[in-house]
């Protein structure tokens, strides 16, 4: 008896038998008495396919047309969804981004959302509609498409369950659920029943990539409470919000391993005010983020500025940076030999002692620290990449998150 | 120094070579101080592709959602084009039928326009755009997607083009024009270099498949000139307009052939008022478009009712009337061994003696006339299909059509 919004990735409606089951597995929860919203994806491999075919007419497309092709991966899906649910006898309607009232800024390609009416979503719910929704696109007050980047279809789900006050919002994925580290890293990783906004949100950012840390804050904002879970099973997954009791009292939810790093390290830098900032703010232009962040001075009032950006900007990074050094007359030296291990919890906040068991768990096996950040509920490690599957697993252990098996 | 609205189709935009080129024809005709709208169908193939995905999820998809799947095709059609064009440095934006204001009622997949405003195509020409629109869609007073059925691309590029009074709607597609007569039937037919709407309606209606009869009804009610030509050459194809002025003094202007009919015979019909009208209702509630007719009293107060259907319709046609002479005690004989032979012209209306030129041509190779259905500017008859390609040429040259090679 739940007004539920549901997200299907592009896996689950990858092909017409995956559209098929998961209208399946809707029509079963309204038939239950639920009243069901469904933001689907493009079938997978199709935005890729639309995307080579842009870059075969023109290495730089241009980007509101560039929205317009993309968009039309999901409204196929939206329809062949809806279709797929009429067959079983059950209403269904698709709407596109626009009808759905899902008003963006213009940045095409990477709008921000601006406002979300729900459109007559309510009214169709009412009516005895399921209603198919076209995630990942929206429409600016030109009234041209637009998209909302990666991981743009979570977003759009978890704005829609907030516009229409939804009781809870599921996003169906390839995985069936938030774990307290990588199964693939950690073998004794345990799937993580509830957890914080959060705490999500700094697995997320990270490394865990359930979802994108930006889905993770719209939904802290709004208050939406979501669940992350398989649409290849009926397992219960991960519920996602705002505090949770603590029956454990975990200190730490998980550790988070992140090999999608690299380093830059910026030496013999004159210690003046204002370096710093001109370096941060021309990488800050070209929209690349930086994480890790360490400086040390060093001998004769020079000064070694160390920090991470995410693997796929390194290039564009010492591109830029080589420019600001010359000058600046610092040099510029880059690895990608590194990764993040975090250890996340909202116990940390209220415990003592967190830093010392995450220390001594590491030196167990010799491991070098390079970098080290906090936050309230976050303790993060650069390290060797080399170290880092050993370190999860130390850390794993070590905060008593090894399941019983 | 014209302005144009073009319509491209499937083949000519079937692969990104071919919209690249269709980008450089444009660019060139905008360089010559033209402003062009362009109207583009799906790539060959994909509408192909979404039907059967959609037949995949059920043989009956619902046909709201069908028109929202189809639309896909034409979307993706317009957002390439209008990239191919920024890349060449001509600025482009693409354009939804919605966009265009090209409103219809809600007969989903085979939509009838109600309206079309040309949304701010007249203003983004102004602002030295080309307008691409996309063909075959359009929107319904509720803002649902829907599609105009088969043809619809034509449809729209002469709905556009009469909404914002263009001088000429060019109409690319893979013939090169409207010729005297099919050129693989005829060897000496050739290319008409003008025509009138009501000569090619004929000439449409009576299986000359270069433009769908609606597209030309719309036309010549809103006056719009049209020109038939081919994506793949520069050569001048055929313009379509009200009158021709008759330069040639020809009584004759094509002749057509139309191989895709069946014949349908009710034999034994009780001869009473209403009779014909039940038959043809119960056709016409079915959709089925009945062609020529003829009827004879035979003996002993009962009649014989001929008339001709589309191939397609056949079967359908069979079973209703199994159905109603089943009440009207006839018999119902069908065949398809049958083509219909027209000779089409304006000139006809004020020339005596067309009747006598066309039964003397058949007679020569003693053809065996049938049927027989006139118009003011057509003379139709119902032959054997194997005499078809005979007749068509005994036609083409008694008429004085065949070229001078």
């Amino acid at each position: 008896m739940a007004l539920i919004v549901q997200k299907y990735g592009g896996t689950s409606v990858g092909d017409v038998e995956r559209i098929k089951n998961v209208a399946r597995r809707i029509k079963g929860m309204v038939d239950e008495g639920n009243r069901i919203v469904v933001v689907v994806s493009a079938r997978s491999g199709v935005t890729n396919d639309l995307i080579a075919r842009a870059k075969a007419i023109t290495p730089n497309p241009d980007e509101r047309e560039m929205d317009r092709l993309l968009a039309c991966g999901e409204q196929e899906t939206i329809a062949l969804m809806a279709m797929a649910l009429e067959s079983m006898g059950q209403k269904a309607v698709s709407r596109t981004g626009a009808q759905a009232g899902l008003f963006t800024d213009s940045l095409h390609t990477k709008a921000r959302i601006v406002k979300i009416t729900g459109g007559d979503i309510l009214e169709k719910l009412d009516e005895g509609y399921v209603v198919i929704v076209a995630g990942f696109q929206g429409v600016n007050e030109l009234g041209e498409v637009t998209t909302l980047g990666r991981g743009g279809s979570d977003l759009s789900a978890i704005a829609i369950a907030a516009s229409i006050n939804a009781d809870i919002c599921q996003i169906y994925t390839d995985v069936d659920g938030v774990y307290t580290a990588d199964p693939r890293i950690v073998k004794k990783a345990r799937k993580i029943p509830v957890i914080s906004y959060d705490e999500l949100f700094e697995m997320a950012s990270s490394g865990s990539k359930v979802m994108q840390a930006r889905s993770v804050e719209f939904a802290r904002k709004y208050g939406v409470v979501f669940e992350v879970r398989s649409s290849f099973n009926n397992e219960p997954g991960t519920i996602v919000k705002l505090e949770v009791p603590s029956l454990e009292s975990l200190v730490v939810s998980g550790v988070a391993v992140d090999k999608n790093q690299t380093k830059v390290t910026l030496s013999e830098l004159p210690d003046q005010p204002g370096v710093a900032a001109e370096i941060f703010e021309s990488l800050g232009k070209a929209g690349i983020m930086v994480d890790m962040i360490v400086q040390n001075i060093g001998r004769g009032g020079k000064a070694n500025l160390t920090f991470t950006v995410a693997k796929d900007d390194a290039s564009k990074a010492e591109q830029i940076l080589n420019e600001v050094s010359g000058k600046l007359g610092c040099k510029v030296s880059l690895t990608g030999d590194i990764a993040k291990v975090s250890v996340v919890g909202i116990g940390m906040r209220s415990h003592s002692g967190v830093a010392g068991t995450f220390f001594k768990a590491l030196a167990k096996e010799n491991i070098n620290v390079q970098m080290i950040t906090t936050s309230e509920i976050k303790i993060a490690v650069a390290i060797d990449l080399a170290d880092a599957d050993v370190a999860a697993n130390l850390l794993h252990e070590a905060f008593g998150l090894d399941g019983d098996k």
